[in-house]
């Protein structure tokens, strides 16, 4: 009577394990129709190294922020999902390869399927939040993420000139993005680490139109009670103080996500 | 302009790590108002035991399914949830500590917070659906789970008699409840495991009101393009025959997750 | 290949009509399980009256607020929805009856289905909201409303000393509601009106358990573009200065609406 | 102390009217982008006819069956809504103009706003449901319609080629639709009507982009107690046969409500 699931050690598996695993290959996942707002900020360099891992150099103290309605998703069979991101600008040191890129801070995702892959695959700090769709009167576009109907982040943006068709194609030139992660599993009943290293997942996007513009973010610090879950997070980046605005930019385009590139950085 | 943030060895933490972990203690989470349906059929034990790890023995050929309504949860300030389970009778024998319990086949609940937290923590076959509140007309109580719209299960009870207080009581001695999980994180960029291990996640659930019954499930496979990411879970678990149903019950009362007692089980 | 459908006098129909309608019965619909925070403040009567039609005679220039968590609704199969309902104090003018009861101010609900046969059968000034299940940390509890994840209503109560028995008799005494509404159907392509008249559509609340406390509400109003809909309605109700607020209470009960003792007030 | 609120004749007014109405203006609201997929098929003429009001003639015992995500929703700063419609092909006989249209059966749509302006001001059959995004496996497309997790209507699609230029073109020559409905709204506390009139709605659809292709529906009936408030309209409308599929298509384009010229009609 004893079970006769046993896991293949070249197989690829996620939880529940029981149900079988796959072969590995290198899969790399489309999402073909993304609409992107992107704001930029200076912030306080202190603030901001203290939620850095120290095997990452901060580039510049630059938070990106990123919405993102993501259309078309292959492993969704065609469905949607939203997103809201914030990154900073980072080198890996903790090795000699010197891989540059960005290292997000959060991602706030409306769906638990990419949550669930990001973190257990990727190492990505995925965490859910009900998000908006963009909306939008005229040129001023405004989405917003809450979290069970209490709203803890605004985004506005200034629609400007359109970018001609050259400008597109040499931003295009620079679509490879190393993004990094810190995936970490804990112990069980007790304190300390089960696995706890950084990751390299890289993703690419392709713009197909791009908007200059002005934007902003303002939020709305939940009290503890209202999100015991992401008090800390919300609270963190909500203290974080806006220096100065950089230009802002809207996009249309697709991504390609080379989840079979991503790998352990030692 | 190096990140300053480390992780400190003794404590605990979660993705995002970079907000801050907190020292190890052994957490006792109570979900203060639960209403659960539970049914139990026996199926065919070589279909069952394909999706049982070895490490484990099944002690009957049987599946309970559970439907809870998880409500007044403590690190949720009070709010709610609910969650369809589907599990085995075993004893773990990949040691020699003959510890019986159930094995969750697989976990559908209803919001990413507690998916995530029973995933990385505690190796619970969480994923996510839509699950109905229960509804009933008279003593027929029902509800379904469904993803992106589309029904994949149902449950049927027809609640009978109320049990007596004594019988309660004595359902309340074996409150306790072993869980046992797989927890498993795959490799980056290649095939093979960074993390695979049982678990075991002790759980109380003390009823206050306790109706037996009769009651069914009915599967609706999906296609595969309709979900691809849950598509084997329903199709495997669809496919297991039911020879019978066992008496089935409804139940009010409250549970304790022992968060804290969780073990690796070597 | 004339069409056969006929509405038929003396029944009952909602849109679709042609689906078939019932002869009419005088319905009374259960609310099984209902819990309700009431919070109650002294507003500027100038203001206020603004608001009110001038049938009706505003008694004190008082604003009831009350969120709902309305359960085991019986025309729902013991199904669930959530709503908070701003209402004052008023004798209906429009007679000689001399009724006194509350003029609901809006209704905000977070399912369509209630909203709809609220406003077409009983002239109810509901619009949809998503609304949070009533949370609480100790004895502080909170809820509240947005609409395209955009918080604009917070409730927080702290909940004090429970009622004792006879105290909860003695309020049950006067269980009976009369609500008032106006119920309008616009004309078509031009202005004007094609149904415009007061409502009286009497309620019944039953209190099982009652407690006392303190509480207050937070507007958080919504610029235009957020809430084209609605602006009007939010920006309005925010700007009712808040003079002093009463005791406020919270009940768990079950609730009656006597939808057959509707009738229009001429 | 009385209400300070006046209907003014020659504005509009929603519910709740106190806080102000407009002077008319014939509305006319954008849809900037429109996904649908259009499937037809011939029904039983008798079975039809039984639920089409004898002031319309049947022109042919065709259904339509349009499934819509509506995105750049003007009235809603942008936002989007989806909805499932069936409509039979009619001419209006209740007076001499001869109108010629679609009377739609029934309207499902995911959001509350639409739902009820639709209905109370221009008589449209519109209830609620959850309805899927359209996802698609190459050119297979499907999406579906649930009730508190039930589903109960499966859309499919194989697209074939895409229309060229002139044919869509020759399609936007008769892009103008006259949509006719029945406002009814029952009286209060009695049987009987307090308005029972046929209406017009005009409306108008551009294509962008238009392909053919072959669909089929599937009903999966619900019982009573599943959803007690659309129980006949699904199980009629599931009971109608279908003789046979006519060519299905799927237009990306917009739309434009002409609620201004909406009409009752006499």
């Amino acid at each position: 009577m004893r079970g006769k699931f046993r896991i293949r050690e070249e197989y690829v598996y996620k939880m529940p394990v029981h149900f079988g695993g796959e072969p590995f290959v290198p899969v790399r996942t489309v999402y073909g129709d993304m609409t992107t707002i992107c704001l930029k900020f200076e912030t306080d360099q202190e603030a901001l190294l203290k939620i850095i891992p120290e095997d990452f150099e901060l580039l510049q103290p630059m938070v990106n922020v990123q919405f993102a309605n993501c259309r078309e998703v292959d492993w969704m069979s065609g469905g949607e999902y939203r997103l809201i991101q914030l990154s900073s600008p980072v080198r890996y040191v903790g090795n000699s390869e010197g891989l540059e890129g960005e290292y997000p801070l959060v991602i706030w995702e409306n769906k638990a399927c990419p949550i669930i892959g990001g973190r257990e695959e990727d190492g990505m700090p995925k965490v859910f939040a009900d998000i908006a769709v963009e909306r939008h009167s005229g040129d001023h576009w405004f989405t917003c993420a809450s979290y069970e109907c209490n709203t803890f982040l605004n985004l506005d943006l200034e629609r400007k000139e359109e970018l001609g068709t050259e400008d597109v194609a040499r931003l295009n030139e620079s679509s490879r993005i190393n993004f990094f992660g810190w995936r970490y599993i804990p112990n069980l009943g007790k304190g300390g680490t089960s696995l706890s290293h950084a990751t390299l997942y890289p993703q690419e996007a392709i713009a197909r139109q791009v908007w200059i513009g002005e934007g902003c973010i303002k939020w709305y610090p939940l009290t503890l009670e209202q999100n015991l879950v992401q008090f800390r997070i919300i609270s963190t980046l909500a203290d974080l103080p806006v220096i100065r605005y950089l230009p802002a930019k809207m996009m249309k385009g697709s991504s390609r996500l080379n989840v079979g590139d991503s790998r352990l950085l030692p």
